[in-house]
Order: structure tokens, then sequence, then C-alpha cells
């Protein structure tokens, strides 16, 4: 650490760019955004950054920016091989004193990546999270039906738990998100149906986007879903 | 209806301002704010509101204000009399072409009472939702420890919830916000204790603001906390 100017006041952002609607950004994501000397933000391989999209409104042209490629797999490995690099090269604009934010869809600790790049450098380096509106909350207010209220379970569940775990779980919740629903789609509706609540379930496909798209789980064709989609079980207004 | 002018473009908007930072309202909050003729919101009887605390820098002087007294003791059958008596003043609003907006801590649907006014409406008028930051993500954001990664499940479980119901609940959860802590603290502490959660629990008190306070579970004194304070369990970065 001895090599880091003493005087730095560079800091990294995780900046929660929220679920799509680029209104949907906090002022404190744009007062960082505009401040922030270099943007670092992450981008599926071959994939447009929504990210960097939600955020373009506020680029002023003298941002350095940083492409973090995440295989389009996902998987772990890879994932942190490229935050592993992106590290690196965030690491060295820190010790020139200039700070990075790093734009996050959604909240940067909710089911994102980014505390994989945080924790890397939170060793040497203020890293300061800037909350953002998260997806399954925006989906609630885009169906109006209602997320959860008074004293009931909320829980955010991903669509690759299995059968069994997701079952004890949503025979527990009051309300739920199944996010990460992809490929799980045909078994995740089964599921729902024979634990009575397919009628209440509302597919959602991106959310406060201009192509967001609502229906009845029961209206959703067989086969995969949009990864980036989630199914809603709306609170229940008798339950609580 | 009949009487409802059909030229009229009057809605109602449900609008999320955040967890108590100002500058965690979104840029959708703000301009909806700044075009609405009419400002509703919550406050508890003998408290400050807030939620219009949250908004004051964009009251331009045009607006019409509505404040709902909430009973302190926030009993279900007394906030619907309260909300019922909203309901026919800012029908009023709409009948006469204003549109209204009600400001709504955290996110409107989530864990806030907006849908008890939203439905009272909706029968009638157009009600759009604009989302916000939740407490519990602003929490975690403000720990930095780190909310949820990867494939595990996020579950939100309110204090007031028997033992036994939290005990099944956090058994199968990965990570958790237990908000509504109130005068449950004492007893929660110690069913953390006994399922060995206790030493990743901490204690959130006014995330975001000035007076933001945050400690280990162990580090809490005994007796009641804030009814706005939460308990984290954040995720574990082994677990995923």
């Amino acid at each position: 650490m001895s090599d880091i100017p003493a005087n730095t006041t560079a800091r990294v952002h995780g900046v929660g760019v929220g679920p799509g609607d680029p209104e949907l950004l906090t002022l404190k994501a744009v007062r960082v955004i505009r401040a922030a000397p270099v943007l670092a933000w992450p981008v599926v391989e071959g994939e447009d950054s929504l990210a960097r999209r939600i955020a373009a409104p506020h680029l002023h042209g003298g941002h350095r920016e940083i492409a973090i490629p995440l295989p389009l797999r996902r998987d772990g490995a890879g994932v942190d091989r490229a935050y592993g690099r992106a590290a690196d090269e965030i690491d060295g604009h820190l010790r020139a004193g200039r700070g990075v934010a790093v734009l996050c869809l959604g909240d940067p600790l909710f089911y994102g990546s980014f505390a994989r790049l945080g924790e890397k450098l939170a060793a040497r380096w203020p890293v300061e999270i800037v909350p953002g509106v998260c997806a399954p909350l925006a989906a609630g207010a885009a169906t109006g039906l209602g997320t959860i209220l008074g004293s009931g379970s909320y829980m955010v569940l991903p669509g690759t738990l299995a059968d069994d775990a997701l079952e004890a779980r949503l025979r527990l919740a009051d309300a739920a998100a199944i996010i990460k629903v992809g490929r799980h789609a045909d078994r995740i509706r089964r599921l729902l149906e024979r634990l009575d609540l397919a009628d209440r379930a509302v597919h959602v496909r991106n959310a406060t986007l201009p192509d967001q798209h609502i229906r009845p789980l029961a209206a959703l064709p067989p086969g995969p879903v949009d990864y980036f989609s989630l199914i809603l079980i709306p609170g229940r207004r008798d339950a609580f």
C-alpha cells in the first residue's frame, strides 16, 4: 500500500442504475456518474450494455470508460476472471487519483455481480454503494398488483433452485418474485400450478423498458423465457 | 362515473421517494412531484412527515397539499379510515382535473400503506406507480456487507412474526432483512443467537439519513428499538 498517494481522495462507487427506465436513476446516481473521471460497466459478450445505455444521457464526453466483458454463460469462474482484470485496470486509475464509478443494473448488491469486484478493491480503496431500484419492485409497480403489504413475508427466489427447494420456500411466502426464470419457465409453471399459485402469478419481461411485457402466467407460451424476465406472485390483500 | 369529465387526464401517482436521503429520489419521482397539482403524504400523528421532507427541495409553492394523518398505533382499521378520508379528498381534486401524487417512503407497494389508498381510487381513476429504493437494500448498501449474490434466497420478514414462523423462514434464507423490529428486538436477538445467525447480523437505524446508525447485533443495547430500524443478515460469500 506504500505506493498509494496518501492524499488521494479516489474511491470506487458501485452505482445502482435501476431496472431499465433511464428516469429511474436516482439523483445521487446521476451526481456520482457525472463526477466520476472513470466509468466501468459490465457487458455480456455480444450484447449491448443496458447499464451504460441508462447512464448515457449523463455522459459528458470527459469520461474514460472500462467495459467489463462478462461471459455469455455467466459462469462463476469466468465472471471472476473478468472482474479480476477489471479490478487491475480500476486499481491503476485509483493510483493515479481518478475515482471510478461502476454502473450496476438494479441495485449493486442485490443479485448483481458488483460484490465480486467490490471485494477485490475494498482492501485498498474506499468503496461506496449507491443503492438502486431493483427489478422485482419495478415489476410489481408495472403490474400495479402490489408487491407486499403489512406483516407478510416477501421472498426473492432464483428459478435455478430445484423444485423441492422452491416449493419449501413458496409455501412460507406471502408474496414472491422468482428471478432468473430463463429455461426453467415450464418447470416453474408446473410447480406453481401444483401449489395453487399459478392463478395469481404474472410474468414480467423488461419491466420499465419500452418493450415491457406483462401477462398472466397462464398466457405465457411454453418454452424458455428471457434470462432477465421474472414471475411475480403478488401479495393477497386478504392475507394481511 | 358519469359525472367524471370524459376529457380528464387526471391520474393518481403513487411515488416512491426512497429510504430517506433526498438524493435517493429518482428522476421520475422528481418529475412527477414537480408536475402534480396536488401532493398527498401520510404523516403519523404527532410526527414529522419524512416523505414530505424528502420531496421538499422540489416543492415550488404551487402545490396543494393533503396531509394523511395515520394513527400512531398504525392499526389496520385506523389506517383504513385515514385513507378512506384521503381518498374522498383526492377524488374531489381528480374530478376537478387535478392530478395527485401520493408520496410514499421507500417503494409504494413494498410494505407501504399506499395499496390501501390505491385500491380505493383505482376503480375510478388511472393509478400509476413510480417504484423507489426500498429500505432493506439501502441498509445493505450502507453496511457495505452485501445483500445477496448469485443463486441464493433473499427474504424480507417482519419482526412481528412469531418465533416459530421466523425460524422456519430464516432456516431457508441465504440472506434476510428483518423489518418492523421495534419492541421485538430482544426476542429476535435470542432467536438469531439460537440459529447461529447473530454473528452475521447487523442492526441498521435510519439508513441513508444523517443520523444513520449501524452496529453488529451483539452491540445493540437490550430493549425496544425504533420501529423503522431493521436487522440485516447479509449473504455469505461462500454460500454461492
